[in-house]
């Protein structure tokens, strides 16, 4: 197992911190990344001193943070993943996804990296991630843990992720699975989202416009897991949509 | 897998932290612990200090800390202990056991708590464990990393460890399988090598009495993995041998 083990074993994988706050965590995450041959971190929401403090700690890992790329909002940070997963504490409040446990959510993250980028978030230590934060995810995954104490350290909680997505890599990946289509960018799949909003708007469904049924819509469009090969049809199937309903309002006036 | 993970579902394993120096290290490790249902905490000379800096820490792992025994010499400390696994870095120096990685070591040492008490060892921060501690343990495991940053912080390393042990769990166990033997207790094993130590000085073999023919010795023994059932008769057998040696000698003076 060792000598298989590459270098960038866990290349096609994105970390997400939002909101992290300590930088002793941040460059725990970092660390572990670095061990388990993952290089790319994005934070969002992070203050610039924090990241700088992480930073500033000399280690193997700090080429990692040096090249960590900060973003103001999640949308931002994950415009080019296909597959977004969230992770929560198991007995945490239940997200607008059903939540997987981390060895069957490794095996199949790990398989969707071998055709597009994934990308795993991590919320603040003190609150983890938002409703408004998992409606941009496809999945949300948990480690199994103690009822009583659920709660896991960052730094640890990430470790304990990609080792078992480095792990899933030695696994059988039945690569006929219909899980191995490569799924639609997380910006274009921003896109069908508005596209779906407008047209909901145009037909006056109820509630929309209003935060709590944006982030259902958004989540709802997420769960469907749009194939990049079927996007840019539905994409044009909504705006044709759109525009026709537009137009009957217009001659309705 | 949730509804299935008990709360003590590593009450059989027994987590020893040889020559840790930083509490925070030591909070880390015992809130993986908590995470995971493990309880048993011992510390081989740690100094009393870091232990109680770290008990002070508030957090729902305190117990575990305030629970933890300190002790002075491995072999007190694991004397309860039938299989004693030490870790150590993928690409660190070769020790007298073969390295297993991770996911198969957890297996093994899943299986084994069926029946008996498990120890796992982590050393210092700084140095990892020293080939005498390595000598104490049946078999060494390591976490596949990247080579060129192997090195891995000790209560991620700890975590890592604890939820590759509890996934275990899930898996089918093989119930005939020999490792299920019950393994003698490890102040058994240390008496069947003091006694075959006696026997080979009575013999004039070469070397015993050195420090390093010592320590070989012992994880010579420890590589036997002595059942449980066998190891009285294995101690009879050796104090015979000597007996008849010493007498042997005698008669030829």
């Amino acid at each position: 197992m060792f000598a298989e083990f590459e270098h960038d074993a866990l290349g096609a994988l994105t970390v997400v911190l939002v909101r992290a706050r300590n930088p002793l965590n941040i460059g725990a995450v970092a660390r572990a990344m670095s061990n388990f041959g993952c290089a790319d971190l994005r934070l969002v929401q992070v203050h610039a001193p924090s990241h700088e403090d992480a930073v500033s700690a000399v280690g193997p890992s700090q080429e990692i943070l040096r090249a960590a790329r900060r973003y103001e909002s999640l949308a931002e940070a994950i415009a080019d993943c296909a597959l977004v997963y969230g992770t929560l504490a198991p007995h945490g409040r239940a997200p607008q996804q059903p939540m997987e446990p981390l060895p069957q959510a490794a095996a199949r993250l790990r398989a969707q990296m071998a055709v597009g980028r994934v990308a795993l978030l991590f919320g603040s230590e003190k609150t983890g991630l938002s409703n408004h934060e998992f409606s941009h995810c496809q999945g949300v995954l948990g480690i199994p843990s103690r009822s009583e104490h659920a709660s896991m350290n960052l730094g640890q909680a990430a470790a304990v992720c990609l080792y078992a997505l480095m792990v899933a890599g030695f696994e059988e990946v039945p690569v006929d699975s219909p899980e191995l289509l490569p799924l639609a960018e997380a910006d274009h799949v921003d896109r069908i989202t508005s596209h779906l909003a407008e047209a909901l708007a145009a037909a006056n469904y109820v509630g929309i416009g209003r935060p709590w049924a944006d982030e259902n819509l958004r989540a709802l469009v997420r769960r469907l897991r749009v194939p990049q090969q079927d996007a840019s049809a539905l994409t044009g199937m909504l705006r044709k949509i759109v525009h026709v309903l537009n137009r009957t309002e217009k001659d309705l006036d």
